[in-house]
């Protein structure tokens, strides 16, 4: 897949322009198709029209060429940056809901349709807040974007200079720092996931990185009983951050 | 994403064509891209020579060609036809295992993206067999073939003509049949998913169709925290998958 040229602020695909416009996040112009306009494409020119944001029609031969080939069904919106919350913020998130700290960390994730998903499952499954690097991870692009189905609208996304640094602090204040290891010790739905958590998922090719994974309280297994050695990135974050909430519920 | 000339039988990327080596499944001819050749490209080009397999050397260009600028990294192996097994098969293979049957079915599923990565956990989770509609599926293709890293080789996946009927006939063998479902009345981590069981995933963006939807035992529900009203069609699959594997090994 061709990554388009590289502006973080080029949302495309109605869904995704949907999620952008109910966000409420800026933005700057969207651009349709010239012709017809059925339902949901409609729905979003209606929306932008009440939303007072600037529209403009364009040859379809235009809109392929600004999202370099993708999927733009129509529509291509261009948003203010996005915006990243700090370590914090999201701490005192988790704080007003009164609910231990629920974090995930990426460290060199490098597909962005991996960023994407693991953003959309953390928002449903509750995650206060996802960390990546500012160095050597993919960064927050209209790919993750329309991967995440809109998540990366409401999922907070802290970046950080150091990791090792981040997770110590987050070690102080009495976070587990929880990762994916097919040699760990403890199998993932064993482990005690009730109190604060943070779950670190490696990059897809070399997994975490050994600094990393000094600094990991619990090295967690998921069971394998395949061929294959290894999970999707995305997968084994979903797996690892539903099993949070199965723990949290039942302990209710 | 470009899906490439529709050739079943291409499988590019040096993981996949190491699994297609691995895997045994016959190989008509692997090119190569011309120039120096380093560590896993070298490897394939010795496990290839050493089975006697057809090896040629070729421009990148003509290897970015052929797979429509997929990521070919240098290797694109042209695999025999794939083979599909039927359910006897999977039935039977679950039998010699001597375990409940432990089958997922894909209803009208599009994304080959998200068949592959459903193969993959598939594998992971120790599936029995994947059954797919003959009409309106994503069949078993080069693109599903990368994305399950390899598992496309080792899963059985059996295509039948009328879902309606295979579900009952299923069921008939006293197999339960469980539906995501968003008005599902039980979670999934609360439903008994012990015994033989055939978890269906519906289409990514329509859900499962009606006839499909009467023909399950139990509907389940992936509670959901966020904003974002689904998951992927993968995700939700390794999350009933794993449920699987967590509720039999407990119960070991």
């Amino acid at each position: 897949m061709k990554d388009f040229n590289g502006d973080d602020n080029l949302i495309f695909g109605r869904n995704s322009v949907l999620e952008l416009l109910k966000s409420g996040r800026a933005i700057n112009k969207i651009l349709f198709a010239e012709g017809k306009r059925d339902g949901s494409a409609q729905k979003i020119f209606n929306d932008a029209k009440s939303a007072g944001i600037v529209t403009e029609f364009v040859g379809k031969n235009v809109l392929d060429k600004i999202s370099g080939g993708g999927n733009h069904q129509g529509v291509i919106a261009y948003a203010a940056a996005f915006d990243y919350a700090d370590l914090e913020e999201i701490l005192n998130f988790a704080e007003s809901k009164k609910e231990p700290p629920f974090l995930v960390l990426l460290d060199e994730l490098e597909d962005p349709h991996n960023f994407g998903a693991i953003l959309r499952t953390a928002d449903a499954a509750g995650v206060h807040g996802v960390i990546i690097p500012k160095r050597r991870n993919v960064q927050l692009n209209s790919t993750v974007a329309k991967t995440s189905a809109g998540a990366a609208e409401y999922v907070k996304v802290a970046r950080v200079n150091n990791i090792a640094q981040t997770l110590k602090e987050l070690k102080n204040s009495g976070i587990m720092i929880v990762g994916s290891d097919m040699d760990g010790e403890v199998e993932f739905t064993d482990a005690d996931f009730t109190g604060g958590i943070c779950i670190v998922i490696g990059n897809e090719g070399r997994g975490m990185r050994r600094l990393t994974r000094e600094n990991c309280d619990l090295p967690v297994k998921i069971p394998m009983f395949g061929k294959i050695n290894s999970l999707n990135a995305s997968v084994a974050a979903a797996l690892m951050m539903y099993e949070v909430c199965r723990q949290r519920r039942k302990n209710l």
